[in-house]
């Protein structure tokens, strides 16, 4: 994703640290005094502008969810979206991936979402796809046994890599689809990405993949 | 695949039980017999008119192949191409895959073959499929400890569904492409199939499932 400088975003993230969640590693192992409820917590890694968490909170009260995403001048917009929809059970986070067993303890986090992850087609990137075996490792680090990862994108390379990826870390493919907007799928929530690319045409893969119980 | 019915197909097959080999069952533990050697044998299940099973037994001298077709209408044009082609590593079995247990014994067969199987879309056919988990135990109970699938089609559909199938098999997915005539892989060998609706512009999709060692 190309990252505009924004000097004012990091400003704006402080003002609301209610929002874009302030010194996250005091809530490790206890997210719900965060909610104020133990509903589950699904997170978006490299969530981008929020469009897919903000509407996945809307449409599910339920569930809580958290957009985590590295660049503050990308998260100021989910921020927007955010302080517009004023959702309860939708919070941000301005931090890296890497970082994430810092922020959250086992069992903390019920569901991962990756959409339209950067694909890194180098060879010698491996380790920075999210679904490389050392993010997958980290994922069970933080989430309850038989959580699931929801992986959505349009690139090809990423999506067949992942799917090998998956296979031997030893997760069970739960659901795929290899051409996802025509499939019989219904209440698909769009990411940013999904729209811009599926107007361009491309093709869009989906998969749900489960830890052992 | 639509059968035209032939009379004359299976008094002709009687004629050469040295390619498309009579009464099986005998040699069930002993292959190399028949082989005259004792080469990895690859079987491809439902090999149709056996361009694919032809093709590869021309290029890997090293390797015995053996095409399994059910219908005698069908395997009758992969014995003409075997007769005309005489190769020592080529034979044919005119059987339904349901019953490889009783033509083959645990280690006879080191790589199992499926290109373009019929697809069965309907859910109440599922176990049809010859990526149905009976069939996956089947293709265990004649391979070796690690053997391979080796999977190509054109349908999105059973694609999909063997992934899910390999994957709830405990498979690894050691390789998939999920456009693989535009994909790096150089050598491949086109099946009959292939070639139709590769023409066509279909997408082909191929991947490499190994059991446990
Ligand atoms: C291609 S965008 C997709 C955004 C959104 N998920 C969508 O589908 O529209 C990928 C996002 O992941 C973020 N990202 C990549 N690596 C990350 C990491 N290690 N930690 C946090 N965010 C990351 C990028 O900054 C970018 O905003
Ligand atoms: C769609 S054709 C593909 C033929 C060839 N593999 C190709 O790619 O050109 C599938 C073939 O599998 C055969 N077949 C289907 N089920 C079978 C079974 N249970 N046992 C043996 N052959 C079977 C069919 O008769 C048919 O010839």
């Amino acid at each position: 994703m190309r990252v505009r400088h924004k000097p004012w975003a990091k400003e704006k993230i402080d003002q609301y640290p209610q929002y874009v969640v302030a010194n996250p590693e005091q809530y490790k192992g206890k997210w719900h005094e965060v909610f104020g409820n133990n509903h589950p917590l699904h997170i978006e890694v490299g969530t981008g502008k929020g469009q897919f968490m903000t509407e996945m909170a809307k449409a599910n009260p339920g569930i809580n969810y958290m957009g985590i995403e590295l660049y503050d001048s990308v998260i100021i917009t989910a921020l927007d979206r955010l302080i517009e929809a004023d959702l309860p059970n939708l919070r941000l986070l301005n931090v890296n991936a890497n970082d994430l067993a810092k922020y959250f303890a086992k069992n903390d986090v019920d569901q991962v979402y990756l959409n339209f992850s950067d694909p890194w087609p180098k060879g010698r990137h491996e380790k920075r796809r999210l679904t490389y075996k050392d993010f997958l490792k980290l994922y069970e680090e933080i989430m309850v046994d038989g959580g699931e990862i929801h992986f959505k994108t349009d690139n090809q390379g990423l999506f067949e890599y992942s799917l090998m990826s998956f296979s031997k870390y030893g997760l069970l493919l739960k659901y795929v689809s290899l051409d996802f907007h025509n499939s019989e799928y219904e209440g698909n929530i769009m990411t940013e990405y999904e729209e811009k690319f599926s107007e361009k045409g491309h093709r869009i893969y989906r998969c749900e993949v489960k830890y052992p119980n």
